[in-house]
């Protein structure tokens, strides 16, 4: 069983910041920036594309709640919103969890954004795939 | 109006994924990696915390459908899913927007993870806060 399942069944404390029906957000403990927050749903499920329609739903409509929790309690305006999917992907803890990561400063969430151009023959192909 | 605005009311085309009342998703035409699409609210709202509950709880729904999507079509299984909220966070067009970006190698979201320890006064405070 994940931590995160542990901290669902209370048998873990948490610094709790939201609770739903399907949802649990609480305060990370080795946060990127001052609020850093996970939004957790509790469906014991690895991966965002494992979630049932339900649970996805409430965790999307907790996302801009526990959000506002967290611009109320830092006094901030931006943040990134993260989600890793697969170790390859960054993902520690094998149980779907969202990261809101304050934006304060140089503190908060590293990365570099180096894009290419989508070329046409690729985007058909791709979308040919996925509507297979 | 945002281009996301006018990809939405069909001004501008695009290599449409998925589609339904509140939620469109589109293949990024500046990928970060092969696949890399964007999953976006219909609603006009610049920033993650000012949707609606019905479109935010459509918008999570969609995410792990269009995130399916994206896997079927690129054979990955590692991915990011990121809301850049605000300038400072990285946001470029300010309608929300959320993007799935898979992991293939070295390709997809380059980010850098350096965290510290959460102080119990620090979350104390912080959780009084958000109470308030």
């Amino acid at each position: 069983m994940t931590i995160f399942m542990k901290i669902i069944r209370g048998e873990i404390p948490c610094h709790k910041v939201y609770e739903d029906e399907h949802v649990l957000a609480f305060l990370d403990i080795n946060p990127l920036s001052h609020g850093h927050t996970l939004v957790v749903p509790k469906e014991a499920k690895a991966s965002l594309h494992e979630l049932s329609p339900a649970c996805a739903a409430a965790l999307g409509q907790a996302l801009p709640v526990v959000a506002r929790k967290v611009l109320k309690a830092t006094g901030d305006h931006a943040y990134n919103v993260l989600c890793n999917v697969g170790a390859d992907a960054g993902q520690e803890v094998m149980h779907v969890h969202f990261h809101i990561i304050p934006r304060v400063g140089d503190a908060g969430l590293q990365k570099s954004w180096r894009p290419h151009k989508l070329q046409p023959e690729v985007a058909a192909l791709l979308l040919s795939k996925m509507q297979e």
